[in-house]
């Protein structure tokens, strides 16, 4: 928070004339919004496909530590979030709605910059901003993002339709974002100890921009790969908490169990690189870390050679009957037990 | 929170099976649910119809405040004031998602609770909990909504369809949780100067349903009679935040401006005795108040005498053209100029 800026505190506004600032020139343009801002809630025009909807909350101290995240990347990343669930439903975003809880700490240009952060992902997407609203928070900085899209009823995608011997696919590669998040609680400890400490994040852009602005472009290339060669995962779900989490959820709610090859795990280069640097097992980066936003699918064994020659996607494992329990496989050695994080570990700096 | 019930830790299940236990026996029960929990996000298979969405958060001591809010009631009213909005769409709800933050103080029971109320709000309005989310949170509960409903498309009403001449309406009658607010807060302030003092609650039981726990009843009955009748309003908007902001809301969508008469005003009966006895003006309950979860529309003036012989509907005013401002009429003396509140007076207890 830069003090050379101007800054107008919220009283100065008042609340609807901070939605009004805030809402400047958010015009529709996605062509399903039919009532956006402005109104009780939002209106859509559907066709006659599936609506789609996510929601979720960005809670300061538990999704983000504003000594290291610059509120706009904190907007993008929020509505990224959310847009990667609807992403994971083979469906396309179309809107999105912002609930902001804030306190008299925060001046106007402050929220500005975050709900820039939003209009900017938004508008990189084609997603309309349809609500907006703020209210005052006691304490932290909370962030609820809402997003709705749609999909032909055949192309929808859940987590419960993956079945035995069919085969794991992951988009991209795992473990950046966590690295990136090792990296900024590293530089916060020095700082916090010292703060005339330098940051010492030097060549390391491509991981911070992994945890603090994150893409689904890689996603979305997949997802229009398959779609033009017909081939429609059996499940998806979004890698944003490990993949551990991930193949957990399909194994679940598909009532199916699975083998991971070890070495298959599509480890992200740099992230390995900074893991050996800072002794820590880039699998777990992979497997535990969390906020990759790329997907995890299954597909019918009969696509396998066509889903490898997709860019951006590697076969990870397969499916297996429920009672053979979800296990990696690593190169040597005993099968090791895919377990869930638990509740402290869920979210970086989770909280009791 | 008692201390006499079981109390299972939050760490004790991990989130997985806090989410399982807080989902149990929820099955899809509104036909448009293709796909509920369990997934990254729900789908719906909607009409040719118009899809409404509305999204907002509840903050611990803006909102709430724990010492006086049952966690059931807490849930059902979340849940409440978000459906409320898809009504003052003049749309049908039929799905909502619930995402919670919350700290280790909380048990799973006590999350029961919360997402109980949720529930049984949820199944008295037809709804399906289609989305179900909790994290962390370092200081206070957090409780997120998404509501989403459906309507024709000739059904939709937004806030700016209202014109010079129409006639302002409002549902029910006003002031009644402004007033429970009131009668909380005072024995909030007695209880921390005294921890042994009793509450002086008794005979006031309505006022504290009002607040505690809010019902649409009444706008749901309008609303239908409104349809029965082939009125369609030409604006309208939750009243949730007291009369004036919903006027407000309207003029400054439309572009218009109004007169409201005070002594047409629908003040609560119970609200204005209380009132009395605590010497505030009962229009300050039912103008800057808020939480009434009624509903203020417009319709055309040849409406007048099938509009006000719709049972729970006040016509208040009229609308003028923009220039003229927006005005309250007392019986005697000059009109006063609507104000919107400031950023403080939002909430109740609103913070910096």
């Amino acid at each position: 928070m830069s003090d050379t800026k101007k800054r107008t505190e919220l009283h100065e506004l008042g609340r609807y004339r901070l939605l009004e600032r805030l809402s400047e020139g958010l015009d529709p343009c996605n062509r399903t919004t039919a009532m956006g801002l402005g109104h009780d809630a939002s209106a859509m025009a559907p066709t006659k496909r599936r609506v789609v909807m996510a929601s979720g909350l960005m809670l300061e101290g538990i999704h983000f530590n504003l000594t290291y995240f610059p509120l706009k990347h904190l907007g993008y990343k929020s509505l990224i979030a959310q847009l990667g669930r609807i992403y994971a439903m083979n469906a396309e975003p179309q809107q999105a709605q912002v609930a902001l809880g804030v306190s008299g700490r925060f001046g106007v240009e402050e929220l500005e910059e975050l709900v820039g952060g939003v209009r900017l992902a938004a508008s990189r997407y084609g997603v309309d901003l349809v609500g907006l609203d703020v209210s005052s928070s006691y304490t932290g900085l909370t962030v609820g993002v809402g997003a709705q899209g749609q999909c032909d009823a055949r192309e929808l995608v859940g987590r419960s339709g993956a079945r035995e011997h069919q085969l794991l696919c992951v988009t991209g590669a795992l473990g950046a974002a966590y690295m990136g998040q090792q990296l900024l609680e590293r530089e916060r400890r020095v700082f916090e100890a010292n703060p005339y400490a330098q940051p010492q994040l030097e060549g390391h852009s491509y991981l911070l921009e992994r945890i603090l602005k994150p893409e689904l472009r890689g996603c979305v290339a997949v997802l229009a790969e398959l779609r033009q060669r017909g081939l429609r995962p059996t499940a998806m779900t979004l890698v944003n908490e490990g993949l551990a989490s991930a193949l957990l959820h399909i194994c679940q709610r598909s009532g199916v169990g699975c083998r991971v090859y070890a070495d298959r795990i599509p480890v992200d280069a740099h992230a390995a690189a900074l893991a050996e640097e800072l002794r820590i097992d880039p699998l777990t980066a992979a497997m535990n870390g969390g906020e990759d936003y790329e997907l995890l699918f299954s597909v019918p064994v009969k696509a396998h050679q066509e889903v490898a020659s997709v860019e951006g996607v590697s076969v990870v494992g397969h499916l297996t009957d429920a009672g053979a329990g979800a296990y990696m496989v690593p190169p040597h050695g005993d099968e090791l037990r895919i377990t869930a994080q638990g509740w402290n570990a869920i979210v970086p700096g989770g909280a009791d």
